[in-house]
């Protein structure tokens, strides 16, 4: 085992996790990061003012048991996502409050509720028999794979708003519309991240706690522990393997190693040059993985003004290009931050639009849902993560109608000296941090094992 | 308009034919191919004895007037593809005959013939409403996107055996399951490629005609007349546009120009490195049009001995792998040559087989659709289209849900002095070689208008 040596081609939190867990498995790790950061899909930023932002993904929650050891492991500390109050709530042209609290209700007809109810319980038992290593043997699983979330959605809700509700609540979660993916996907993906209300919620949900500092301090304190095998700036963009592997980078770098962990996205990981190349299989599979698209911007306040009014920071609404905010304010409260998602068809569109355009407009949502003085904002940023070279879409990959039954059992399966990490790659909590820093590990060991 | 330098990216049909009409307005045109071949999906090959084979793209039928038009122009002639006798018709177990014209129907009962009837009557009265250049304005359009063409199947067609032929026909006009794209697509291309019936027939469909020496002739000759200006083994692996482009090859080549026309299929030109980056439309589109699996086989036997048992050479199962074969002998009928096709799953399944699996595999379902005979053959060939490294898949890439609405009115958006081209930008025979040349055309006037 000693000896060994191992590049990790990304500095996320699947690679960085990948790097520690080799590295201490006693293989001779280097890591490289094309970007001049690390941290992948999480990122921080600062406002005017120097207060932490974070652009990229930023929370944790209950079951995402590796991450808060890992937390603990990094001398870092979580405080819990604002959730004092109501939410706001606006579905079919009607605005109405409703409690933080998990389970809370949003104030409907008793028809749609019931429509709700049964929608969510069919989806949560379905879910449920999705086995996580392998999506592709869930009951009927040719079926669920061969029709999209859209028409499961058409088929098992019977109303309008209950329609509305999994539609945004599925933009939410994905950054991508219901009919961009399979049911079977859909179904899995709820499943590894425990269950859809889960994923939706705050209150014991996967929005529970932030990280003090940023989440990007998670990727940073790694980073820091590796020290000098974090090379950055090293865009890799040829990969030779066989006996061994050759790795070349964009500014002429050649890194040498017996075994290589790919971190990066799908679609990312399959524009390489590989020599020889992958196998079809493996080339078809990233053809058919392509990710969400989301904008998260902030506007920044002299203080959280919504708090005062007795609201979350919360709202929930069908109509955009802001359909889902949050307090995204610092642990003192100050400045008030308020956090607003484009995801899907809204990230898609208004991307092309100006920057002005696009500011007035997330301005607009927000002074919607919380009021004129939402107006009165000190600063507006914005990420747009499909813009972004190393990226190309977040929050990740889906896997389209089809892709889990043709190809599913090739998703985590090496080529040669090459294995692949990711949060895609992750059974449980696919699409999150935890599925990365899991990812990560687990191939890492997979590595060390084959020696 | 003189002088203006082109870089055409690509020597398929699409390519040659861009470069061919940009010369013809008077540019100076520069194609840069990354094979040491030109014809891209068609490729010339041999059999043993020096016999000619097609191993990609082959046919020519009618409405197909600019291919008819290109054969002329370029001192070629076609041939009709053998089509005397019956056909091998074997579905839910049962195998019969039928006969070869148009319009013969298979010996079903009369409620899965009523069924069939009314499935197809129904598809092709929705196929003609999509609109060629604006698939996205087609009645219900966001409907007929968020839904798989195998829902819409499901659907539609009530009996097992309605559903079986719809299957097996997606299989051969699309490489790729009905449940692998969206209804809106499986319309437009039928619509694009004039209906579906003239897809899938050989008396005045798509598959009636062949040309004398193989298709490859056509890129050939295109070739020939532009001489120098073709560049074989210049795989290009970087673009950087602005003022003007420049191009950069994996063998360290540069070429500068005003203007290039890419034609790679979509995949493979998201996979090349642009500076400045192309915009998140851009790569969010090419991340969702995968291409269809093929392996295309063909078994060569002394003669082409069906003939005499008054077969066509043509057989349709819905058990494969081979679910679909041709008589694909030269004019003379010497050798007789039979191919098959596996398509969509069954070309990714046995993909990973050994190449004496599929090898027997293949040659066992000609026999048992034309007699043990077909076991004697002299030899056995065969092309995996997903395994070549510059195409990646066949025929065409599909849209997978959600992207024609998404991402269709960006489909041929040029990016600066960067212009698309290739049978997937096609609005009338799409996927077809048709469509390429159309295609590469159609963006030679539009370079030439811009200047």
């Amino acid at each position: 085992m000693s000896g060994l040596r191992v590049v990790v081609v990304g500095a996320g939190l699947a690679g960085l996790a990948a790097a520690r867990a080799l590295r201490k498995g006693g293989a001779e790790v280097t890591v490289l990061e094309a970007r001049q950061r690390v941290g992948g899909r999480t990122e921080g930023g600062v406002t005017a003012e120097g207060a932490v932002l974070e652009l990229g993904g930023q929370w944790v929650g209950p079951t995402q048991t590796r991450m808060y050891e890992l937390i603990a492991e990094l001398g870092l500390a979580t405080f819990p996502t604002y959730n004092s109050g109501q939410h706001v709530v606006s579905l079919g042209g009607r605005t109405t409050r409703m409690g933080a609290r998990r389970g809370a209700v949003p104030k409907l007809s008793p028809f749609v509720l019931a429509d709700l109810f049964q929608g969510l319980t069919r989806f949560e038992r379905l879910a449920k028999q999705v086995p996580l290593d392998q999506p592709w043997r869930a009951p009927q699983a040719d079926r669920l794979d061969a029709q999209t979330f859209e028409t499961w959605i058409k088929r098992n809700l019977r109303t309008g708003i209950g329609r509305t509700y999994f539609q945004v609540a599925t933009e939410a979660v994905f950054a991508a519309e219901p009919g961009d993916f399979s049911a079977l996907h859909a179904l899995f993906y709820a499943h590894s991240g425990t269950d859809f209300e889960s994923l939706l919620s705050v209150d014991r949900g996967a929005q529970q706690d932030r990280i003090v500092g940023g989440s990007v301090k998670l990727a940073e304190k790694m980073a820091e522990e590796l020290g000098e095998a974090v090379r950055l700036g090293e865009a890799v963009t040829g990969v030779e393997h066989g006996e061994g592997v050759r790795i070349r980078t964009r500014s002429g770098g050649l890194y040498e190693a017996d075994r290589a962990v790919l971190t990066l996205p799908p679609t990312l990981a399959g524009r390489l040059e590989y020599a020889p190349l992958l196998p079809s299989w493996r080339d078809q599979l990233t053809q058919r993985l392509p990710a969400g698209a989301v904008i998260k911007t902030f506007a920044v306040y002299d203080e959280p003004f919504w708090r005062e009014d007795g609201l979350t920071g919360q709202a929930a609404s069908d109509e955009g290009p802001v359909k889902i905010t949050f307090d995204n304010s610092p642990p003192s409260g100050e400045p008030g931050i308020l956090l607003g998602f484009l995801e899907g068809a809204e990230a898609r569109s208004w991307a092309r639009r100006s920057d002005k355009e696009r500011q007035e407009a997330v301005i607009g949502c927000l002074a919607r849902y919380f009021g004129e003085r939402a107006r009165s904002y000190r600063q507006y940023l914005e990420r747009d993560w499909a813009a972004e070279e190393f990226t190309r879409g977040c929050y990740g990959a889906h896997f389209v109608p089809g892709t889990w039954t043709a190809y599913g059992p090739l998703l985590r399966r090496p080529v040669g000296r090459l294995h692949w990490a990711g949060t895609e790659c992750a059974p449980v909590w696919n699409g999150y941090m935890e599925g990365a820093v899991r990812s990560g590990e687990t191939t890492a060991s997979e590595v060390l094992q084959a020696g």
